[in-house]
């Protein structure tokens, strides 16, 4: 018996989402019809988390456990050799009995990306925020270390979550320019349902001077946050496995 | 009269090329129709060269001519409104009466991205030429600089072209890794029909040791040189009309 963690990065245009849904594509079931190709037999494939529909993934991690055992970087090329084309396991490697996906998850990193320009760029279509007014990255940085810290985030939840417990630790929250991009990279030991896309549509707010972050923490109102930023500019960057990975990384925004 | 030349972005992946087809969406037809909506009447849009199917452009030069003043920055925007999302104007700006987007140009820039690994990016579909087979940099920029200065290149045109004079000089040709990723740079005083995708094709080939590209210079054997690499990975990036920045580009190169 084997368990494997596999990476998989994903352009989440075409997908309703990572979860298996009834009658609309999803990666978890182009997955498992590539795993099942591979092995032979249908397996269960273990996501880290659900991501929205149209939300993309620069390292997505799900396991399979399975009696066959494949060498992991022919596992790795064989899974691409039936995925499409919006789909590609970056990395597949043995993990230890017990490994799962989802629970033995530290934390997560997801990546913001807003077009910040009147113009479009083509070849960002589809995974981008495009947004044409002006953001002043050191004011949006300074008011985003709000969110950092351990915080009651109930306001920052869509509707439809059965999630009761909404308090959550955001490890770092960072902004920053880069041409007519800005980049929101943020980490936390879970995030609510839509959470990293309210934030930003929070900040974006915040910027305009016309919301306050720090009165819509702590408080279970919807109304008090900001809009839902578009799925399109959202990306799942990293998940944690290992605590030293995880604090290095906090520590490097720290600095 | 103004002449106003404009800088155009788009991603060729659903167009048959710059050059209006019959039957064929072209990138010019698009551009012409939302000329059209601007100025209320059908104008001329004469592009710096054509391009084919499925090639990029970061920045493409085309030039209208018109009795009505519209104030470029305005311009810019309203055509905007008109095109596709694979499109965008990214400046308008008004020329000296006699400015032609071809023949005023002194040369032009070509970058041609390879990801050079078994893995897809699920987000560079489209817009790289997938090449399996690992090339070491350092070679490819040493042999690459055979391209370099005044050549018949006779041999790096694809058949189909009318054009009998087949010497080019080449300004630079550089090679560098980013990642998983070749970005090949490369300018000149004029291309063939083809001759960036050639001289990649042929430089990927010499890198395997299978050919020498001296021997393809100054012969009009096209067997000489390697095949067509693919339209996907070609980016038109640079149109120079200024000799000074021309020149600028030129020693950031050798130096």
């Amino acid at each position: 018996m084997a368990v494997y963690a596999l990476t998989v990065a994903y352009k989440g245009t075409r997908y309703s989402g990572w979860q298996v849904q009834k009658n609309a594509p999803s990666v978890q079931s182009a997955v498992q019809d590539a795993v099942e190709r591979v092995f032979g037999t249908r397996l269960g494939v273990t996501g880290c988390s659900r991501t929205d529909s149209g939300v993309h993934a620069l390292a997505y991690v799900c396991h399979i456990e399975t009696e066959k055992e494949i060498q992991p970087e022919k596992l790795c090329l064989a899974l691409n050799m039936h995925l499409p084309r919006d789909i590609s396991v970056l990395e597949a490697r043995v993990e230890e009995d017990g490994f799962h996906a989802r629970y033995s998850a530290l934390g997560k990193e997801y990546l913001y990306v807003i077009r910040n320009s009147r113009v479009r760029d083509p070849f960002a279509e589809g995974g981008v925020y495009q947004y044409p007014f002006h953001v002043d990255e050191n004011l949006a940085s300074k008011l985003g270390k709000a969110f950092v810290g351990k915080h009651d985030f109930g306001a920052f939840m869509s509707a439809g979550s059965k999630i009761t417990d909404t308090v959550r630790t955001v490890y770092y929250f960072d902004v920053r320019r880069e041409g007519d991009y800005l980049l929101i990279s943020t980490a936390a030991d879970g995030f609510l349902y839509n959470m990293v896309r309210i934030m930003v549509g929070t900040l974006l707010k915040a910027c305009k001077g016309s919301l306050d972050i720090t009165a819509a923490l702590n408080t279970p109102d919807r109304g008090l946050a900001g809009p839902t930023a578009p799925a399109e500019g959202l990306y799942l960057k990293k998940v944690f496995y290992s605590k030293k990975e995880l604090e290095e990384r906090i520590n490097n925004f720290e600095e």
